[in-house]
């Protein structure tokens, strides 16, 4: 008997969510991305249903207004958005459904879903997060002062969460995580008929 | 950073509570046993402070007026009781603490101490459960009975706890509840200060 679940993982940029996930997803093979709906243009190489669910604004309006995503934001000029159904088919399927996600859109999830699950990626110093968002080499001096900013704002948001993993190394931050899922696949709150699977009256 | 716990665990007689307890010990140095109060008589080669607490009852229901234990319970003749010193102190020191303990000791626990996990070990079916009662050899056909008639009454209560683990191997049953402790050490309630240790202004 097991239960699938959504996998809510936050973090501040630099804390390494990226390469947690892939890892975690690899090892695993129950664990899959929750893929997102959008209105920015499809580009080469992706495919709908894979990368993305690619739709249209009007389509995009309707969905949100009828209640179908689990949390949706504007970014630039594009909308993003966490689409029910298809993390609700896979976790009744059994399968854990990761959505990394900023702090803003988990908390909207934590209103509209009780089952997921929140966790929250630190660095083990805000030294070392530094580090690792300078190592990128892909930015300004200024884009890296906002992203330290911003990630220091973030960790305000711990509290909000269920879980916490320093990510001092992959490995650890991925046993970590592993344990946390094995965990919740113990948790009596995800089901309902324990006993009555045990005595055999439901195959459950 | 890491936070000691009591780790209460229950389970229906002949589910392996103990079997997997001692293994559980064995193979994590930070898990140790509560060590319970009792007016009994200490038996030969017994140590107080180590088997258990033993005092009289004068020196038991005063402590037990005091608010001193977790849940006590009467026993035939006898009073056995969990002292909430030993497992606030060991849990102060970064230990999680073992009890193995009954339903309804269980609940009054539940009742007086927020921060317990609560675990319920199954057994994979009540077929396993009567030949695993029969197995022991030292019962008559009605303690059998009895304590297969009881089983049955004491899964009503899997429903209280936290998590469930199905004791079909004792390797993949301790597997389980490491999994569930190792998790519980990432549980953001159980600390105050994630951000500030995180920007150095506390070694939390």
């Amino acid at each position: 008997m097991s239960r699938g679940f959504l996998l809510v993982l936050s973090g501040p940029s630099g804390a390494g969510k990226g390469t947690v996930s892939k890892e975690l997803i690899q090892r695993n093979e129950d664990i899959v991305f929750s893929i997102s709906a959008t209105t920015r243009d499809k580009r080469p190489g992706e495919q709908d249903g894979v990368n993305y669910y690619f739709m249209d604004e009007e389509t995009f309006d309707a969905k949100a207004n009828a209640g179908e995503f689990l949390e949706y934001a504007h970014v630039h000029n594009d909308k993003y958005a966490t689409p029910k159904e298809f993390v609700m088919n896979k976790v009744a399927e059994g399968e854990i459904v990761l959505l990394e996600i900023d702090v803003q859109g988990a908390l909207q999830i934590k209103k509209n879903y009780k089952n997921a699950v929140f966790m929250f990626l630190l660095p083990p110093s805000m030294t070392e997060l530094k580090r690792r968002i300078e190592g990128r080499q892909t930015e300004t001096e200024e884009e890296i002062e906002l992203r330290y900013s911003n990630a220091f704002k973030e960790l305000d948001f711990v509290n909000e969460y269920d879980y916490f993993v320093v990510n001092d190394t992959v490995e650890q931050a991925v046993l970590d995580m592993e344990a946390i899922i094995r965990a919740e696949k113990h948790r009596v709150k995800r089901f309902k008929y324990i006993k009555e699977r045990v005595i055999g009256e439901k195959n459950v």
